[in-house]
């Protein structure tokens, strides 16, 4: 009988495989299709975890999947029909020991975070070990399994994806799940059809992240009258349509800014308890006015220096937390993946309470089972459902959006640059259409600046060569002085684990 | 009928209120005592949100107790027979206001954080609003209820605890939990019978908080072999008897110094996910080794700047958080708290889950409720038990610890001056007991400044006038200029809300 094998590299990963095994396990379309899931993580304990976990799971739902572990990449990926990367060369502490000592020499936050990317973990110049991982698995999948896909949701998703298209000849999918963020807009236009049609002024009970808020936002708003695009770079896209019952919408969220955006922001300041709650900050809202349009998930944490000097500047524009990128939030964040990774011990290791009532069999929201079963029943897909966990919430459509090379998708953005971008999926695989341009300040100021920073950072891995992080960083306006850039990039190379890499930056 | 009415005042403390809630209604010797609840509070919605939570809960348990709420804070002390109070004047926000100003003037962490004090809600020299609150309930009860017990949950517990039984005669419990701190000790005798037992080595397992390390403590120790003393001032507790199976327990404390606690901590620096997990901390041995007794719960918080002088500092002897009262930490647990509230209004909404589904009919670990028991029933107590959230493990008998006036116990200290410490509790109130000394050591460089502190900080409040603001800065060591001092003063006292104080002081 024909399989279909699913491998999992860096399944240690173990938050996040735990929640797509379980979109695997539940999704209609896959269940009659022989599913081997095969996990594949260089560390014991988190291989043993997910093992345990997906093995639990799969008795508990009385599916027919088979799951295997193993520590060896190729045996995972042999004759697979889609390789899912989530592996992060090093894991978090490496890079912390990166950041660390940046910051001893004056680059807060690190070497790495320039302008438009200042996402803790978006490991470009100093990614070099992660770059490497991610091409080495892309050449295994080349000679392994030329049929399979790659789907990678390894960060940094705009360098790698663009690495391995130029690279290798593998069939390739980059996705991240920011482009969920365009439902702020959604609770902007909810503020204000609830005022409209309703009389209801809900926009403080909204900042104060109130159910009560939401639930009146389902009663003006029907998710099947919205009309959205999002395109750009992957962590700096754009909400490039905005759209409700067959009109422009973007008026709501002008009238918002100008009404309502203060109070929101005095009583969200009061409550807010995520350093990742900033879809609707003082710098979302800044961004807007200055470039013109809404920009969406993750972008919000870039921009240029203006919102990220330090962490007074963070918190003046992201809220008390400073953002996922300040020393407070990246802490915070780490601590919570730490703590998720400690529940999910807990619950493997206690077999008294099932799996399915601590991780109930619910589809996650992310869009990666639905891309796959897309592809293997040549399904044509344009958007997937995701459910709120509100009471009552209705189903909201969202576009399947993926990170593949531009291919004259998007104005002004050369063929070869990978562009994230809202397409339809089916058997054949992926189907771009034209989008919307950028307006021109977004082209000046945001794109050409970020794709030149992506090109920099795949030459100097590709080249290797001192030179490469020199000019890295006599460009910073963090840098002082040439020896200041000395230091730094010593200092780096010099680290345990470095070795490699400062040879091939030698 | 006779009624057994328990007043909690400052009630919106939502998280801890519902928690004793559940602790009432589950007692099995409160159940046939016609329970009246009364809730206070001066926040509408957090009143409504504990109201809502306690008579849902009451429905679904099928509970006789009945709950009233009253913004009238006389109404709900009125022939009360405990009044329970956890109110903080102004809320968190208003104190990272002063906070904010402090730092902008020199202090770090604000002019309140002082040797001994670092804890970051611990509101004693800027608490003048909170102490005079905590003295009003305590005088509404001296004339609305003078039988009822004052059972006081609000910090800062030791100035509070001592001012309210100098100035009132009402029948009064300083309370706090930190004293479940103890566990960390029995995890290091764990660790150390575990190899010496069964030649298992856990330490690294323990230190990466895997259930499955404490699963082994459990099978080489049994708590009811277990002796434990604890005493000195709140926040600020020693460990002063430490035994097990009836010998001197301590040399395994100093075995697991010697030999586990490098490795401890190279691996709880890798997991560490809870900026409150610092019991065993560097910081811990440090005053373990500098002062002779482990500093058990809050405590290992305090100690001088040498711990606290800034964000490095104190990350290197917290681990990567910087302990609960760093910027990161203290952010963490401000956000933690408004994520749990969140929570908890979702559930409170979402009738169609349970809320004993969501918040199981189990023993929160608190004492309180043990304690009312106690009294209510005249049932002599000296240890309750706690249910660890570990599958298998035993119960653990924990001293009953309470913050009263010292009358002796505790060589040393002056009669009027509230001492945390083990007692029985029955019918007729709080039984002291010898308590022993101690070291020299601890009583010079910590009890007597800490002492000190609360007396300066208790004369601020009683007395007023500038000059005790003044004393109090004078003597920080990151006071560099008397004009450093003034600005200080006069920035703290300009603040919005600040004016009655402002008088006070001026």
């Amino acid at each position: 009988m024909e399989k279909l094998k699913i491998a999992f590299i860096g399944a240690g990963s173990a938050i996040w495989s735990s929640t797509i095994v379980i979109d695997l396990l539940i999704n209609e379309g896959l269940k009659d299709k022989n599913l081997e899931i095969w996990l594949m993580d260089i560390s014991d304990w988190r291989l043993d975890l997910i093992y345990g976990f997906a093995k639990r799971y799969i008795e508990e739902m009385k599916s027919s999947a088979r799951v295997f572990k193993t520590k060896d990449r190729g045996e995972a990926i042999r004759d697979a029909d889609f390789v899912i990367n989530s592996a992060m060369a090093g894991g978090h502490s490496y890079y912390e020991e990166m950041r660390r000592v940046s910051e001893e020499h004056g680059y807060y936050r690190g070497i790495n975070s320039v302008e438009w990317n200042m996402v803790s973990d978006y490991h470009t110049i100093w990614g070099y070990y992660q770059f490497k991982l991610t091409l080495d698995i892309a050449r295994d999948i080349e000679e392994l399994a030329p049929d399979a896909w790659f789907i990678n949701v390894a960060n940094p998703v705009f360098e790698l994806s663009t690495l391995v298209t130029r690279q290798t000849k593998v069939k390739y999918i980059g996705l991240c799940h920011g482009h969920l963020g365009f439902l702020k807009a959604v609770e902007v236009l909810g503020i204000r059809l609830a005022e409209e049609k309703l009389g209801e002024r809900i926009n403080a009970l909204c900042a104060a992240r109130d159910p009560k808020g939401y639930a009146t936002i389902f009663k003006v708003v029907d998710p099947k009258d919205l009309e959205v695009e999002m395109s750009g770079f992957n962590h700096v896209i754009w909400l490039t349509k905005f759209r409700y019952a067959g009109e422009d919408a973007y008026c709501y969220v002008d009238e918002w800014v100008e009404r309502g955006a203060e109070e929101y922001w005095r009583v969200w300041r009061e409550h807010v308890s995520s350093p990742f709650d900033i879809d609707l900050s003082p710098a979302a809202v800044d961004m807007y006015r200055t470039y013109g349009l809404l920009p969406i998930g993750d972008t919000v944490r870039g921009g240029t220096w203006k919102y990220h000097w330090d962490l007074r500047t963070k918190q003046r524009w992201y809220g008390p937390l400073g953002g996922p990128d300040s020393e407070i939030g990246w802490a915070m964040y780490l601590a919570h993946l730490r703590s998720r990774l400690e529940s999910l011990r807990h619950a493997v290791m206690d077999t008294s309470t099932p799996l399915v009532r601590r991780f109930p069999p619910r589809p996650s929201g992310e869009s990666l089972v639905e891309i796959i079963e897309a592809i293997v029943n040549d399904n044509p897909k344009e958007y997937y459902s995701l459910h709120l966990p509100f009471p009552g919430a209705p189903t909201i459509p969202v576009p399947i959006q993926v990170n593949v090379p531009n291919k004259g998708a998007l104005p002004g953005v050369p063929d070869d640059v990978v562009v994230e971008m809202p397409v339809k999926v089916d058997g054949k695989g992926v189907h771009r259409r034209p989008l919307t341009p950028l307006p021109k300040k977004i082209m000046n100021y945001v794109i050409l600046p970020r794709m030149m920073r992506m090109e920099w950072a795949l030459e100097a891995f590709l080249e290797g060569g001192r030179d490469h992080l020199f000019n890295w960083l006599i460009v910073d306006p963090r840098t002082q002085s040439t020896r200041q850039v000395e230091e730094t990039i010593d200092a780096i190379l010099k680290l345990p684990g470095n070795e490699e890499m400062a040879k091939h930056f030698s």
